[in-house]
């Protein structure tokens, strides 16, 4: 398993009876590729987070509409179905938009490019945030398997390494789902890239310590005024990094901008199954949180690094990615 | 499995030819007993955690010590392979030199019933620090298995929620080992008190949402200023409650209190196997953290409790505990 594996077409395509994807639940262990036949098999893959990231469901869920479309299925069921897959994402609704008036195989590959294109000029634009010698940390998984291609937060340690600028990765493993220890190590594994993995604990203590120079997360929305949704875990890294004045910075695609949530109150943030975390006592499982946009160093997307004030620069941002 | 299985003889005994224990490494699923035959082998069960939690540690040293003296081994090495078992806690130290003048064993059942005793102090004087209705965040495990009977953090709780002020109680499940998730959880299921299990990364957003009114920890050691060694994951915890202006409080013997160390950057920090975090990837597995005094909203002894400023408070403790 070595860096051409992260190659798009490998992470998620689509053949004329099926979406294909890397299963990522089975992750780091074994590599297999689960088949969905229909939009329906496509948003329990989704659901079940065999395929998860916000930009990965998106293109997952365009694909999942344009074989919708091949085989013949009602397709506003097929949106239905694939738009309630997961709540808290904003560009599956997004993408499923897009793919609409046009559901075909070939609207839907272009628009998988046009992903990966987008976190390569994201990792550019976020890249020029590092500096030579960085100890990065991250959380979750953001990488190519989240974004159908290279990675947004990910991404930008990817162009930042390859600039020669990453001393270290600190990983995150991101419990409950693990997906730090399990997907992001993977990743940087096969990229060849320096990283550990921590308990979500020990991230304070290493910021603290002075063994973090920037805290490095994607979104799956970010509301008018910056505050942003992502993995549950993110907002106690947020105020850990600001304790200490530790920049962090939240690289994502325009597409999970959403102006027309003013604050982060309004975003709704998925309970998940319980046993996810426990499956002998009760246990309470929020799957994401949200981080204010005052801890927010700087947002990257497609078009550029965004400061604060963010209701001004982020519709900037919008109309420029149009 | 009900609360008369949290007896102290339950968790922690010495018998004629061996410390018997409850293994904490097989709990939720399996109530087995661990026979230690010599020192070796408690110093053994202590470095794997088979025992943990700073006042029980030093309670099966004190067992291990009575019981090298019941066998015949040389007390000098005794003494050095119980010490040198585990590094961050300090009442490991505490509990062999008050055994090692009179290492018999009703010096050491001594120790233990003085360990519970204190145990319920610590509880009613960190009750008064509780309101009514009061929903308690607790991270690891810090009741009758780590203090070989009733608990400090979670003895507080205890008591709280005996004299009818507690609501619910929100469980960090303490990555990597879980102390919470299996430990904590199995105590206050035992105990009948109402508890979810959270992820550690879930602690911040609760705490964020206003669904925590006191966050209560234990301490594996505390410096004459205040600063708090104590399990991964509290510092973070402590700067999510000071940055919501919730209070954290730390409750613990006045054992745990070292003088002699004037600040938290004199305590050394264990780093234990990274297969703990990862098995298939590089990992680094810090155990413990320092919160600074600056963050702790009071320190509970079995004397009392103890606010900032504390170069001066914690000495008084220590003066009025002999």
């Amino acid at each position: 398993m070595k860096a051409r594996d992260l190659q798009p077409e490998r992470i998620l395509r689509l053949e004329p009876d099926a979406v294909v994807l890397l299963d990522q639940r089975r992750l780091p262990e074994e590599e297999i590729e689960l088949r969905c036949g229909s939009a329906a098999e496509v948003a329990a893959a989704i659901r079940t987070l065999a395929v998860r990231g916000a930009p990965a469901i998106g293109v997952a869920a365009a694909y999942g509409l344009a074989l919708a479309a091949l085989r013949g299925e009602d397709l506003d069921a097929a949106y239905e179905v694939l738009a309630s897959s997961r709540p808290t994402a904003v560009n599956l609704r997004w993408a499923l938009d897009e793919l609409r008036d046009d559901p075909t195989p070939e609207r839907a590959r272009a628009l998988h490019e046009e992903e990966v294109a987008r976190c390569r000029r994201m990792g550019q634009h976020a890249a020029e945030l590092v500096s030579a010698g960085a100890r990065l940390l991250t959380h979750c998984n953001t990488g190519g398997l989240a974004t159908g291609g290279y990675g947004t937060a990910l991404g930008a340690v990817r162009t930042a390494w390859d600039a020669g600028l990453v001393e270290h990765v600190w990983v995150d493993e991101t419990r409950p789902l693990l997906q730090g220890g399990r997907l992001t190590a993977w990743e940087l594994d096969a990229l060849g890239i320096p990283f550990s993995v921590i308990v979500d604990g020990a991230a304070a203590t290493l910021i603290a310590r002075g063994e973090v120079d920037a805290v490095l997360t994607g979104a799956d929305r970010i509301a008018a005024n910056g505050d942003v949704a992502n993995k549950v875990g993110t907002y106690g890294l947020a105020v850990a990094a600001g304790h200490h004045d530790v920049p962090f910075y939240v690289v994502a695609p325009t597409s999970t901008l959403d102006p027309d949530t003013p604050t982060g109150d309004g975003i709704p943030i998925e309970e998940r199954d319980p046993r996810e975390v426990s499956t002998r006592f009760p246990a309470r499982n929020p799957a994401f949180d949200v981080t204010p946009g005052s801890l927010v160093g700087a947002i990257v997307t497609e078009v550029g690094v965004h400061r604060a004030p963010y209701e001004s620069s982020l519709p900037t941002a919008v109309r420029s990615a149009r």
